[in-house]
């Protein structure tokens, strides 16, 4: 992974063969992020993907063996029980153009991998939501 | 919904139950922004999402009944008739990532959702298009 | 096409008949920017996308014919050779929610074309990778 700092933007560049959301946790921890939204597009290969299921409060998980183009990777970077973690939902098209998509456990980049990250000052921390079965966002000011 | 306000920058989470572009309008309406530019992930139900057609010069609608993922919610806020107005784009998969999309009338969150507004100061009014049929985006600097 | 600059920020819209990644460009040329980012959504015709084999190192192209909801555009503006160029990737809708993408070569709006583009002051080069058979970001700094 390559990267430029741009204020508060990193524009970074991932390599073949390095996973997309792990990548992202590693450049938080090294460099001591607030929090991030990030934005990204490129090729992947063998991507995890998953659909909660509120019912059964678990991801059923599903691994589309082959290459794919990222259209959209929207996410961010947040923590959860003290850690950075990524957050990010992608679609993804087959070489007939066919669309898939769901929450991304992770997945490799293989040709190019384009993403910025615009960055916050202050963190952002999950809390388990019982009814729901996930960490959510915990922000301050209520409507 | 709950929000935290980072300069120009709103991160914003969704409660289960919330109507996403509403929520959107009313806090544009109660913190009296300029415009925003919106992005987001999380899941939703029931979308009611829409096809224009440029030669009817109507949107067709339909309800998607049952829960999904949200893949991308890509859109903004800008005044239509003087009124905050939400104009967003979706894509959402179901539990076997299959995608669909189009634009997005409304459709409330379940499990999370995860969203930022970039704001500017100054409003973008739309004007009715005629020859569109849609009011579109009114900007000062033609090329 | 009809812009508006915000500071780093450019709201743009398209008008029915603009080629998006060419629009792009010509704006990046005469606006003379370091680098962009961009997100946009809209409705477009006919586009004209890709699928890219790193086996061949070649792209697949297919014109889809027809008018489509533009659902997510999301990709940047960086330098090729000496000239701007856009890349971009999108997903799309047809009148039955239908989700296709890829690649873009280019494609034309129709109805709205809302975008917005996150200018960088410096330039992003892309340079000939021979084992992925593709012009990469080229950024200084390697984790």
């Amino acid at each position: 992974m390559n990267y430029r700092i741009d204020s508060d933007r990193i524009y970074m560049t991932l390599a073949k063969g390095d996973l997309i959301n792990k990548t992202f946790e590693e450049y938080a921890e090294s460099n001591d992020i607030g929090c991030a939204w990030i934005n990204g597009i490129g090729a992947l290969e063998n991507p995890e993907i998953g659909y909660y299921s509120l019912e059964m409060k678990t991801y059923r998980h599903k691994i589309f063996s082959g290459d794919y183009e990222l259209l959209s990777l929207l996410g961010n970077i947040t923590l959860k029980e003290g850690k950075y973690f990524s957050h990010t939902h992608i679609t993804f098209s087959d070489s007939n153009y066919q669309v898939y998509g769901g929450h991304l456990f992770d997945a490799k980049i293989t040709a190019a991998g384009e993403f910025i990250m615009i960055n916050g000052d202050k963190n952002i921390n999950r809390e388990m939501n019982s009814a729901i079965g996930l960490p959510l966002w915990c922000l301050e000011n209520q409507v």
